[in-house]
């Protein structure tokens, strides 16, 4: 089986790092190839990023001409899911939802903790868009930006457990990573508070290999039906 | 004062339609000049289109040099307003919000008629994170693409008035166009149903104009917090 | 365009503040005539008042034979609204509803900073009737009654501060007073905080305006049908 | 124990016929006063006369000097439960949540069967606010006015039935009749349907009478905190 | 009247307790019979125990072959109800339910106080589920297991204080006791909280003559038809 | 990796069939065993069966001794999974929340199309308290009862195909089969409504493996701790 994976930034580092992560997550017998939207924001971080993110990883997707077998959007409560869903045949994962899915199976509430506190928002509406928000009991920020996190690893360490403690406080019984990319954060919350740690990109990949698995693919029938044919400009004029 | 006004999608007869009705709504001494994305979808029909369109006005909202008191977004259900709230100093009024704030004031329930029946989904989407939802009755879809309302004027009212009867069916006391353009509509819908109908181009209009009167503007205290300095690119190398 | 104000006490001191507040708030070429009960409560503070404030209003309103475009309920919190609706033939807008209408357009969340702790309850209900609620975060009391503002200013200052940044800490991007007639406090929260802050007066002229600008009114089609002929008793017998 | 019942019209008649029912429906031992209220609606039917008869029935309260264990206000869907529960300090129950309550201990989902359809929204949210709303199916009306009741036996009784048959299509496993004084229907529509139906003013009866015996009355800690003495005025002046 | 009541739990003494609070809190005239289990936990903490003691209370009540008017299921957030509702007769009310439903009668917002922190998320399921859940401010734990109950009289009073206390923060205005034979326990928190405190063995029996006195009984109508014949076994092969 | 299955009835025919279609949905190196109560209902139809079944469930579990990795519960809206969870160390994964969790990764709405009417209620709190009942527009029931479904192909394929039909009527765009053992049904209902229909059983195989081959396993802090150590009676004494 062969999954797409997209970054929701330009940063081609931390593609890399997602993927490595994905693969290690995989079944054997699944690669995965990862996918560096060609414009867009260096991070995803607040709705502004949100939606150009959106366009550049939907304006990646249709240009690519490879065979695979599901995609996976690896942009943490990043927006456009459903419009990769209109445009593919294929089932679409994103790790908002994936992570939240295998939480619900693992405890009676989940929390997730993030980067910015100004993210918060967006992750909420998007687990609400995707059926899952009910049994969230807390999004929590830890002021850390997306590029920190692969710099500062002590302080973030710290940021990230007192940010755990406070959604166990809440009622999550289970945590989720609200952030791609994020390995070694997730042993240590894991370890420290003996809680289960669920990583959306290791769902995703897991949870795209089921729908393949089964045969399973985005219905047509009403919301995600094929986008009409019209004229679409992918980009400024003289692009 | 003055509006800025933008439209979702590339057809500039439609700007130009959408601006008469605004300019129409609008209190004495009130401006409104339109714009046209330079990009995105000839129409925005589903969450591919809409993603596309979000980007495109944003894009359109972040080179826009001249000055005005508040920005109206004419896509009704399309995505992109938190981005905007973001990137400008200035209040942000979406005609899907903004038909909804007043329906409340006018009936205990409302109804959304809308062009095809696959923007649904969307639309209460939208309604729902923009807080409104709640005493959303139904939002029914007619068949009809944004870009046949143009023509089609007999049949499209025979749909429009089949829809709003089903919508007051399920409890509407008062309906809200679900498309901007639909001047002709509104008069025949109000007409025949004996019910009021908000067109969210003109409610837009007068919110905005309600919020710069009394000197009001985007909370930057957490979600709309400005956006990150970071390098964006906006659409594809060599464009 | 001429408005009628009702305040929701017998108290002539404060409809005449609120009347000021409102005509501040207005567009040019806007009048307000405030309006006082003939019975009712001297300030209302909880159920029991909130009930007489109704009939109190309502019968205020069903007597008053000069011409106006739209009414004002300036009782922030109180019954009524709906009866309101029935009765007349213009556009009813209620301080409450109308607070967090504009309120919704500022910012993700907002919360409402009130008077006693025993208004709460009404005031959430009357969010939630309303149709608004979903992005309130939080009701916050302070503990001085309503005749209190008038005094003690210093005191009701620092409650008034504390009580925002009890919302703002439980999700508040936006203010909003919870009370008519403080136009003082509207101006400190602001600039303390750094929030915007919304005055429901203020709220519900721009609303009411905008309603007889766009030449919409209460849907007669459901809920708010006239009143049926009958007997109607307004006050004890000897009345 | 000696209850108190307040009908919420001023229609004599009436007031008779929902104390017989109540006293049919009480213990052993215990014996209901009727009250009408002095002034206020013939009918109450729809906000305007909703708010009118509020304060006419918490004004008959506040008069009423002879000792009573508890009160039934006897109004289907109309306000001032709260505001009674403020005044008095014996329990208060209206026969609108208390035939929920009942309703809810007998099946999966109620149904509410009543007089005009103008009446629903203020059926249902009354049910809301007295937290029992979540297993209603449906408010259904028959277009019959309170008054009609006594007259149009055959016709009202087709009505109901065919109302009560569209609130078990809405999966209604439970009816509740929605206004005072129907016992006739109570049992025909038991009969024709073979479903459990709850009338509001027996329910009431039953469940003031459980809370007196339990010794259990309102709460002073929070919403329901007596009223602050202040001046109110209970009618116009000269009454 | 005769109303058979079961414990949740094999411990006879509990049953005994429990019962001689049940007969306190009846009508004069009313005769309460309580039953134990043969088999299952013997005390019920957690859903293993919860679906433990649901079959083996529905096990006792199929083989019961006297008679009797209604059934108190005295077990505080077990499973079972519905079960119980479906094979008899004769009206069936639970003690959580009944505890909420008299609640809500009493302030606008009630909250529990319970035993083990684990049984909250059952409780607010059960809540839920009987359609009583929305007035619940809180549910909170003491960290006391049932059969602690019975010993450690002082140290559990400090718990439920405190957590009672938690409630009435979270905005409760009437306490429920969560779990069954605490009368010593209600007596003290209403003494030092000066709130409304419900017990709910003490609530469910008046309702369960509430419904009998009104010759109510559960709807065959939907969800709570009788079982249908088939082969049941209950209990492993050899019993 | 090994997967234990059980039934929630005691008919071996339907474990063995059921069995079939997991291993047919398994990855290739899982292995999938069956295990029948050794008791309970022979079909498990309405709460009373569904607690029995529960119970049966997990003395079957607890008395298994032999190793495996996951289990999953086979029963569709039948109780038991949360004390499954406490009770063992492995992952446990139900049918129904399964099938709902792929369901919308899918489309926007999905609906269950399952036997009697009266299992609907159900599967309703079931999936609610999974936390995915959001998405699901509507449980439709066929009046065919789980033993039919063996028998009668030609109208049992009929029926299922209405019920499909108006559940998507209601918003549906993916089917859920709300019944274990039904592959001939959902190739059926595919082809003929163009759909995407999710097998519980098979969603729940994919889901199990998911959760092993990531390493995740149920939380233990908080609502599914571990059992207390305590005297448990597993059926009747005899037995």
């Amino acid at each position: 089986m062969h999954l797409l994976l997209t970054n929701c930034n330009t940063t081609e580092a931390m593609t890399k790092d997602i993927v490595a992560g994905a693969q290690e997550a995989a079944s054997p017998g699944t690669t995965v190839t990862g996918l560096t939207p060609a414009w867009g924001p260096e991070s995803a971080e607040g709705w502004l990023d949100s939606y150009l993110s959106a366009a550049a990883v939907l304006d990646l997707l249709r240009g690519h001409r490879e065979l695979y077998d599901a995609v996976v959007l690896a942009g943490f409560g990043e927006h456009g899911r459903e419009g990769a869903r209109e445009l593919l045949d294929v089932p679409v994962v994103d790790i908002t939802e994936a992570a939240a899915h295998l939480a619900c199976l693992l405890g009676r509430r989940y929390g997730v903790v993030t980067t910015l506190d100004r993210t918060r928002g967006q992750i909420e509406d998007s687990l609400h868009t995707a059926g899952v928000a009910r049994n969230c009991a807390a999004v929590v920020g830890t002021g850390f930006s997306v590029l920190d996190l692969a710099d500062v690893k002590e302080r973030t360490s710290a940021a990230f457990l007192a940010a755990a403690r406070q959604a166990r406080e809440a009622g999550a019984e289970v945590l989720v990573l609200g952030c791609a990319g994020m390995t070694g954060l997730q042993r240590l919350l894991g370890r420290e508070l003996d809680m289960p740690v669920v990583d959306g990109v290791a769902a995703a990949v897991r949870l795209a290999e089921s729908l393949v698995g089964l045969g399973l693919t985005t219905s047509r029938a009403g919301s995600y039906a094929k986008p009409l044919a019209k004229r679409r400009d992918w980009g400024p004029p003289g692009a």
